[in-house]
């Protein structure tokens, strides 16, 4: 067990080479005993198996290779959808049009997602989360039929792995974790803490690659631009209003 | 490995024994190995022991007494703080003050928080999940010293169990999951999907306890009604203003 968490990589290449449907069967089984709030189970997880239905995806997460490459992609949505459903036939008015059940939702399909992930890690099989998944949620919305009531809120890519990547760097644990209160950060603290990560071949290697003179750079002006958060908040905020869970906004 | 996941119960009542901090350590390191947006850690985990940090967060948490009873208790919250004062130290300005990036944040808090209670249970230790966290954020913020740019999404209570719950029922796999694309639900469908669930004696005690005529009405009209959702969603956007996520809304 111990292996499975401390020794984890997050897989990008995989072996030509099918996952089973009862092995898939299976893992789901065990990610659905995440804990869920209330017991009312509100996600959903859609399976792409498909060539055609990966292709139909893949821009939608920036064309990265590992939506089409895959055997198995799974969304994880929020979904009230069911349990609405559920509600209106047993006499009962739901009241979960609003951004608290979106969060409880997501919270509940976040859970099982990485419960998932851990599960088929601990088979061998390999995962990678795509975090495009919120930036196009509209248009995988469409892709998939999914209906209102129900938000689209990761994505994981599946399958045997065929690279053993390096691990990468993680902050030293004292930097993300705090005793009873939380300890704001000095100056010296963000130095420290951050020195290890900065003293890296690879971070050096990749900020000569990014033309840019620091690694928080390349995060600031390359990979995750205010301009772009702005842009894909605005329209996740738009997801939301239209499958219903902010509609006093 | 297979029974980690498939005979979890959640634990509400802990053995009068405490978590070593060596072990804790360790399954923290362990969760840390989650996958995380662009390797960014965009959270923190603050731990709770002492009796009166945690009297002082019980009322957050409608006094469940998981909080008060369990050796420790872990709030994991969405932290663009830390990064933002790096990317300040080092010539990049960061653009991380919307909702993109908070639910960014969000989902990588909730993937430690998930791995670690796996990792817990793989240890023999028990958890619960407290869904009040975002109910009560505001004021769970001024208690633990949680500074702007910093949100709480979720709490667990941890300890070595001492009860041995009956497992909880799940909808069955196929109620949850759709192949290719979201299968809408008939109301035939629906009736299928929670017969087994409205058979069980435990549900029927349960709608009598709270008077009700439906399981249904005891989620809509008891547990979580429409006057509460709204209310907390008020809240809860109302932290994410004031811990500089929604500025624009």
């Amino acid at each position: 067990m111990g292996d499975i968490f401390s020794n984890r990589r997050t897989i990008r290449k995989y072996a030509d080479e099918p996952v089973d449907n009862s092995l898939l069967d299976e893992l789901l089984e065990k990610s659905c005993r995440a804990s869920t709030t209330g017991n009312m189970q509100v996600y959903s997880i859609i399976i792409t198996r498909t060539e055609a239905m990966k292709k139909e995806l893949a821009p939608f997460h920036f064309n990265q290779k590992m939506i089409t490459e895959a055997p198995v992609v799974l969304t994880f949505c929020a979904d009230f959808n069911r349990f609405n459903k559920w509600c209106r036939l047993r006499k009962a008015e739901p009241g979960y049009d609003n951004f608290l059940s979106f969060f409880t939702a997501a919270i509940d399909a976040l859970l099982v997602a990485q419960t998932f992930c851990i599960a088929a890690e601990s088979e061998g099989l390999g995962i990678c989360y795509l975090g495009t998944t919120t930036y196009n949620a509209g248009k995988i919305i469409k892709a998939l039929d999914i209906p209102h009531g129900v938000v689209p809120v990761t994505t994981i890519t599946l399958g045997w792995p065929a690279e053993h990547p390096e691990q990468v760097d993680r902050l030293p644990l004292k930097a993300v974790v705090h005793d009873e209160k939380y300890a704001d950060y000095t100056d010296g603290d963000i130095n420290c803490y951050y020195s290890e990560k900065e003293k890296r071949a690879d971070t050096n290697k990749f900020i000569k690659e990014n033309n840019k003179e620091t690694l928080a750079q390349v995060f600031t002006d390359v990979r995750y631009s205010k301009a772009d958060n702005i842009f894909f908040s605005g329209e996740f905020l738009k997801v939301l209003k239209e499958q219903g869970f902010v509609e006093y906004l």
